[in-house]
C-alpha cells in the first residue's frame, strides 16, 4: 500500500467516525484476531471507502439505504454519524430512509427512523430545526 | 392532488422509465385492480419519487443500493435504467454495487453486477468506455 | 378521499390499535415530516387496511405471518394486539406462528412466540386458558 | 401415528396439491434420502397442515403472505394452487399479496403478483372475472 | 421411535445444551402447546441432530454459519454453547464467523462476533488464550 | 503479501474451483474494474479461504450452509463444486442442506437440494450411489 493511500485511508476513517461513541468494528475484530482485523480494516476502508469515484455524502447515503433495508441497526448508527460528519443534513437522511419503505417495507423504515432520532438526540440535534 | 404535483409526477415517471422495455409495475398492478394500481402509483411516484429533497441521481443510487442487498433483480434492472437516465455513469453505479459487498455480502454484489452488465448491453453501452 | 372512506379509515385505525401502549408509527413519522406522515398513514390505513375484500381477522393473521418470517418484532407486537382486538384467539395466533417454522425457520418462530407471550402478559391474558 | 391422523393427513395432502404439475417437495427429498423424506413429510403435513385449529383457507393465505415476503417463488406457486383448491378466490389472494407491500416491500409484492398471474393462466382462470 | 433412537436423542440434547442458562425452545413451545412442542422437539433433535452422517462439531459449525448470516442472535448463542460443548475451540467458531462476512456481509459478522464474546465471558473463557 | 501466501492462495483457488464451468466472480469483477477485482480476490482467497484454522471440507460445508439459508443459488453451485473437490461426499452436503430447514425454512432447503442435484448431474454423479 502506498503512503498516499495509507494517508487517504487514515483521513477517511477519521472523517467518518471521529466522535463516535462505543466500540468500533476494528476493535471488535482485533479482540479476536489482530492480523485479520488489520486485513478487514484495510480492505473496507482503503479499498472501498477511500476511493474517490463517488462523493462521501453519496457513499454514506447508499450505506444508510442498504443498512435500513437489511435491518442492521448497529451499523446504521455508525453510518448515520458518518453521513452527518460529511455534510448530509438530518432531512436528507430521513428522506432516504422514507424512500426505503418502498423496497424493504415499512417496519424496516420505522426501525431506521428510530435509530436516526436516537443519533440526533446523542448529538443534541433533536428536534429537527426548520431549514432556512 | 394539485395540478403542479400531478405534472411533476408525470415528468418524474417519464424521466425515470422512458425507453424501458417490458411490463411496468403499474401495468402489473392494473391487471389485478385498477383502483389500487392508481393508489400505489400515486403514492410511490408522487409522494416519494417526485419530492425534491434529494437529487434524482442520489435517489436512484440509494435505490440501487437497497435493491442490490435485497437481491431484487427485476426492480434493480428498472432503477439501473433510471439511474442512467438521470445522469449517473455506469462507473458510479458499479461503485455503489461494489460497496454493497460490505453490507449485503459478495453473492448479492455479484448478482447486481451481472444485472448492471445486462442493462448496459441492452443499451449498447458495454464494454465500459474509459472515462476521459 | 370521500367522507365515507375517511370514516371507515378512522374506525379501522381505532379498531386495530386502541389501547396499544407506546409510540405509534404515525407519531414517529410525524416527528420527522408531518406531510409525509399523513400520506403514509392514509395510504396504509385507508387504501389497504380499510378495504373489505378480506375479513379483519384474516388481514391480521396474514400480517402476523409476514412479520414473523421477517423478524420484525416491534411491528409484530402491534399486529398481535390488532389480531386480538378483532377477535382472533391467542391459540389462532400461536397456530399461525407455529406454521411459520416451515417457511421462515424455527428461530423466527421462537422470536414471534416470545413476542406473543409478552403481549398476552401485557393484556393479562397469560397463561393461556383452556378453551371450552 | 393413529389411523385417524394418517387418514386426515392423506386427505389434506390430496386437498391441497391434487392437480399440481411438476415435482413435489416429497419427491425431491426422497431422491436424496427416503427415510428423512418420510419424516419431513409427516411432520409438515400431519403435525402442521392437518391440524384443525384454523381453517384451510386461512392456513393457505398465511402461507401466501409468508412466501411473498420471503420471495420464495416456487413454494408460493404451490400454495397459491392450494389456496384456490380450498376455496380462496383469486381476488382474496391478490388482496393478501397487495397488503404485503407494507411489510416486505413493493418488489416482493410484484414478484408474487407475477406468480399468481402465471398460476391463474395455468388453470385457465385469467383474466380475472368480475365477481357478482 | 425405537428405544435406541430415543436414547440417542436424549444424549444429543444433553450433549449440546447442558449448562445452558435461560429458557430452552422446548419450554417456550410447551407453554403454548405441549403436544406440538413434543413433535417439534422430536423432529429437530431426533430426526436431524441425532443423525450420525456428519460429526457433532461439523453440525454445530454449520449451524453457527447459518445463524450468523440470518442474524438470529438468540439461537446463535445456543449453538455457540453447543459447539463449545462438542469440542470446537473459540478460534474455530470465530474463524467460521469471520468467513461469513463474504456471504452475509460485515454487519452480520459483527453481531455474531459480539455474541460469541458474550458467550465466552459467560463461560469465563474470555479473553482468548493463546493456543499452544 | 509473501511468496508463501501467494503460493497457498493460488493452490487454494485451484483446489476449489478447477473444472468449474461458467464465469468466475473474478472475471465478472475484472470486466468492471481490474484493480478492485484484484483486491477482492486477494482479500477473499488469500485472507479468508487460504487460512488453515479450519479444514477445507469444514470451510466448504459452512459456506454451503450460509448460501442455502441466504438463497444464493449461483454462489451455492460454486461451493458445492468446491466441497466435492475437497472430499465432501454428496451425502454430507445433502445432510447439511437438510439441517438448514430448521434455521432458514423448508423452501430454502428445497432450492438448495435442487441445486445440489443439478451439480451432481453436471459431474455425472447422479443418482446417488449407495455408500459401502
Amino acid at each position: 500500500m502506498t503512503d498516499d493511500l495509507k494517508e487517504r485511508t487514515r483521513r477517511t476513517a477519521s472523517l467518518y467516525f471521529d466522535g463516535l461513541k462505543g466500540e468500533r468494528p476494528y476493535e471488535l475484530w482485533r479482540s479476536f484476531d489482530p492480523e485479520l482485523a488489520r486485513e478487514f480494516s484495510l480492505f473496507i476502508t482503503a479499498q472501498l471507502y477511500a476511493r474517490e469515484r463517488i462523493s462521501h455524502p453519496t457513499r454514506q447515503l447508499v450505506s444508510v439505504a442498504a443498512l435500513t433495508v437489511l435491518g442492521q441497526v448497529e451499523e446504521l448508527r455508525m453510518h448515520i454519524h458518518a453521513a452527518l460528519n460529511v455534510g448530509c443534513t438530518p432531512q436528507d437522511i430521513a428522506e432516504v430512509i422514507f424512500q426505503m419503505a418502498t423496497y424493504g417495507g415499512v417496519p424496516a423504515m420505522n426501525n431506521a427512523l428510530r435509530t436516526l432520532r436516537e443519533v440526533l438526540k446523542d448529538r443534541e440535534a433533536w428536534p429537527l430545526q426548520k431549514e432556512k
